[in-house]
């Protein structure tokens, strides 16, 4: 049997998704809580494979286990076994035919920017920051130049494994929200540190140390070295991910203030 | 000279506010951090002394030195000396008849509880949680029974070490804002642990276990025996230190979106 899950996490804690050897690994802790409830090893699959200290809202997975077990049993017995910082928010079984990565057709990535001139306190580790002014329309206009379907390799860190750099960029919204900006960005799949990358460029084009241009400049050139460094993990989260209709899987309800419908 | 200083923190990793020989309290790190600004030890006395895993996003101390710095100084200096969880926002000096303390004549603490079926994952440790449905019109029935000056015994921990129980509690707002539940209390003082002992009642009021004159009955009795279990720390944030207008302290801007000015 299939089933897929959904499923929110505080990344700071662990070295990222992708399992590894120290096992302090999201798929690794989400692999050991499910085994626990299957009662047989349990090796799952996720839409998206986030980096170290990057967090989600709403990451989905899926899994096979011969265990027969309810839905409601998966969510609860996962919990019970899982460390605060994830949980389980739904689970459903679905047929074969669906798979949490290649079913997906697309993501959207949201980057929560703390703007303001004393570092983050509260929500240390949970957002990333900036401590100059930064105007939104300039980030705005920039971000329009990259819509659409473009080579991103000016965008995609040297250790990303993906076939191609060309993506599909389906939307990026920039909003101010009191001190915080959000940047939600849609794609049918993101490179590797991609938005991470695109961000740094905003902020350089935002505290106006180059104008809207460059950043269509930058994607033209295709040459990573020229563009602004990665901002760092904290403030990323991995908010949506889409699957055609006939899937028809829950949703998930926004877990942040700050990541409202409007980041969806 | 005095100075007065707004500090913000997330007490998730220490051991409460009040120094003590780990030296792990938001205290003794704000006394190390400022002491290596002004170059001789600094003692340091808080508006309000919080629990263990209590947070504050509106925090006064003030503290006497002799060394002369800028205002931007004792908080860029000082932020550098102190842990990512604790920063400091303004500093001003002030006239030697301010104390942070006693100069207050209200508090607002808020309680965040995070209203879901699946506990908080990427909020672990900064909210509360309660898993069932709770109502909000009862719970707003039963704190306006509780407005007003009383005596606040049988919401008193046993530890508290106050002189007299007596209490005026100004106002008590709850709002639903999505899956969260934000309870504000503004006092001119509280009692230890007044305001979870609180959120634990108004909870079993919420969820109809009791109904709302409950509360006021509870106040009368000044058992604590009597009332529902402590809520957690995680949830608990002290927002707002009022002082009379001469004293003119900078503000403080919102720092969580769900701790709007509504919880000032």
């Amino acid at each position: 049997m299939r089933v897929a899950v959904g499923v929110t996490y505080d990344g700071t804690p662990f070295a990222g998704w992708q399992s590894q050897p120290s096992r302090n690994t999201v798929q690794d802790r989400l692999e050991t809580a499910l085994a626990a409830v299957a009662a047989q090893p349990v090796r799952i699959t996720a839409a998206g494979r986030t980096d170290a200290g990057v967090h989600a809202t709403g990451q989905v997975i899926h899994f096979d286990a011969e265990a027969v077990r309810s839905e409601s049993a998966w969510v609860r017995g996962t919990n019970a076994h899982l460390p605060d910082e994830i949980a389980v928010q739904w689970a459903c079984t679905v047929d074969e035919a669906f798979h949490a990565r290649y079913s997906a057709t697309s993501r959207t990535y949201c980057y929560v920017l703390y703007n303001h001139p004393v570092r983050p306190s509260v929500l240390a580790r949970k957002v990333g920051w900036f401590h100059l002014p930064l105007a939104l329309e300039p980030m705005r206009e920039a971000a329009r130049c990259v819509i659409g379907e473009h080579d991103f390799s000016a965008f995609r860190s040297a250790e990303c494994q993906a076939k191609t750099p060309v993506r599909v960029l389906e939307r990026v919204a920039i909003d101010r929200r009191g001190d915080y900006l959000v940047f939600a960005f849609t794609a049918n799949a993101f490179l590797h540190h991609m938005v991470r990358n695109l961000v740094g460029c905003l902020v350089y084009i935002g505290k106006r140390a180059y104008p809207p241009e460059w950043l269509g400049e930058l994607l033209a050139r295709r040459e990573r070295s020229r563009a602004a460094p990665t901002f760092g993990p904290q403030g990323l989260y991995l908010t949506t991910v889409t699957y055609p209709p006939p899937w028809n899987l829950p949703g998930f309800t926004p877990m942040l203030a700050l990541l409202d419908n409007r980041c969806q």
